[in-house]
């Protein structure tokens, strides 16, 4: 099983979003599991998966087609950093399935992503093929509105497509990683710089936990902040650390956690940890879950 | 599906409990899930589930016919409280059955157990055939040593057998009940005396949490003490509250939560509330964990 998880740069228009998940939906073989919309970031998280991998390559050159057709860059405002009108689009290997076979994916879609909308497009993750083009946020530095200029530097000429920025749908960065899990954190307070100083004490880059990507986000609707995570690998930094750190240097503002938000799905394996390690169980093992254990003797 | 989670007055001896295993395992249709001893309390919890109800009748005679021919309380020690050899028998329902079907099938294991080994059966929880005698601690309070004389009162004439104790396998307390966690909290003490004052302060019946029940127990092997719980009703009483509680309450004498101890097997649904509670989740449900999501959509 491989699950595919775009970030699409539109979070308002619910007929854009519901035409792309209809659109997944509509190929044989792909189970569409999940979509999150945030109006602030003006992002749209969608997960589907298949043991069936041209399906899933199906899928995908579907949603581009609608999000070429309906986004425009050019006219786009919100919080979270994009160059593209498909942003990014991971390739993520489930039980059962290699990182390799998830590489070829990301590979095939690239090529005909590239060929049928004349967008360029970066491999990124375990399908980069320079060391310099693996991290996302390097990539995407800069954001849409300084990339006709990144795109003609020859370190960042594009893995396939024009060396032209697409007008409209500006460039995807498309590859295979381990699951990730989308951790937000909100503050009870409206201080950008608070959750600025929070995310650098958190991610790994500025020195916090090695497996951290982090962003102050304001969320202007609620009247809030927020501290945004990627948590790139939760078996090394789990999602109980994230969460314990980002309070405790709240704490040293005076300001608590009001609540957190999982963006798209998270493995059950994730929750249990943290269950584990909050409660101190002892003795735990994914074996104690009645509903687990009763799986595992069926089969 | 139904569960049955018989507790056995033996937690030492390893040949008796892999042979009472084997019996349940060789019972078709019966999915063995899980056993868990403790030397200290002298007792083993088994668990074992069907969709075949007169399959889970016949497996938890088999596991009598050992406990009653091998377990002998007149020379039994231990410091968990107990009546019978085999002590309590709970059928419960799991997805998709009823309490009814429950209920039906502890009365008739009942009647087979009476019939079979005379020894006296009292029907508890939801089969209950008194409100006197609804609750386990009632109905074993005293414990093995003094039920020859509790048996002679005429509120405590057993439901099924005789009205006078096996000589060596005493009493069995056979019923229907909702899931119930069995939590155990170790604490940096060997102090008896701390242990029974947080467990008075936690158990319902003592003005703590309406669904939770607490013992103090030692654990001689490891030079500390316990408060053993049952959450009675953990959608009610959530297995984080009564860890926070315990906590705090120990802070109080300055000792803390060492680890904790889930006996038998715990429902997801618990640790995804605990993981949810502890990690503030404001968009937390079930379907927005991976592996639920896509069994769901291949249903």
């Amino acid at each position: 099983m491989i699950e595919v998880v775009p970030n699409v740069s539109e979070g308002r228009d619910p007929e854009t979003i519901s035409r792309i998940a209809d659109a997944i939906r509509a190929v044989p073989d792909v189970l569409f599991l999940h979509v999150t919309s945030d109006p602030d970031h003006n992002r749209s998280v969608f997960t589907y998966a298949s043991e069936n991998g041209p399906a899933l390559v199906q899928a995908t050159l579907a949603l581009f087609e609608i999000a070429v057709e309906r986004i425009d860059l050019r006219h786009h405002t919100g919080e979270h950093p994009r160059v593209g009108a498909v942003d990014v689009v991971p390739f993520v290997p489930l039980k059962g399935a290699a990182m390799a076979e998830c590489v070829a994916l990301a590979e095939e879609t690239g090529r005909l992503v590239a060929e049928r909308f004349n967008i360029p497009i970066y491999l990124y993750e375990e399908a980069a093929r320079a060391a310099h083009r693996r991290e996302l946020p390097i990539i995407r530095s800069g954001g849409f509105e300084n990339f006709a200029k990144k795109i003609t530097d020859r370190q960042w000429q594009p893995d396939f497509g024009p060396a032209a920025v697409h007008a409209s749908a500006g460039v995807s960065i498309i590859g295979a990683r381990v699951p990730l899990i989308a951790f937000n954190v909100q503050l009870n307070t409206e201080r950008i710089d608070i959750a600025e100083k929070i995310a650098r004490s958190v991610r790994g880059v500025s020195g916090g936990l090695r497996y951290v990507r982090a962003l102050p986000i304001h969320l202007h609707r609620r009247g809030i902040v927020q501290v945004s995570m990627n948590l790139l690998d939760y078996r090394k930094t789990p999602i109980h650390r994230a969460f314990t750190l980002v309070r405790e240097e709240a704490s040293r503002f005076g300001v608590d956690v009001l609540s957190t938000e999982i963006v798209g799905l998270i493995p059950e394996e994730a929750l249990y940890a943290a269950a584990e390690w909050f409660l101190r169980i002892e003795n735990f093992d994914p074996s104690i879950v009645l509903e687990r254990r009763i799986e595992q003797r069926q089969k």
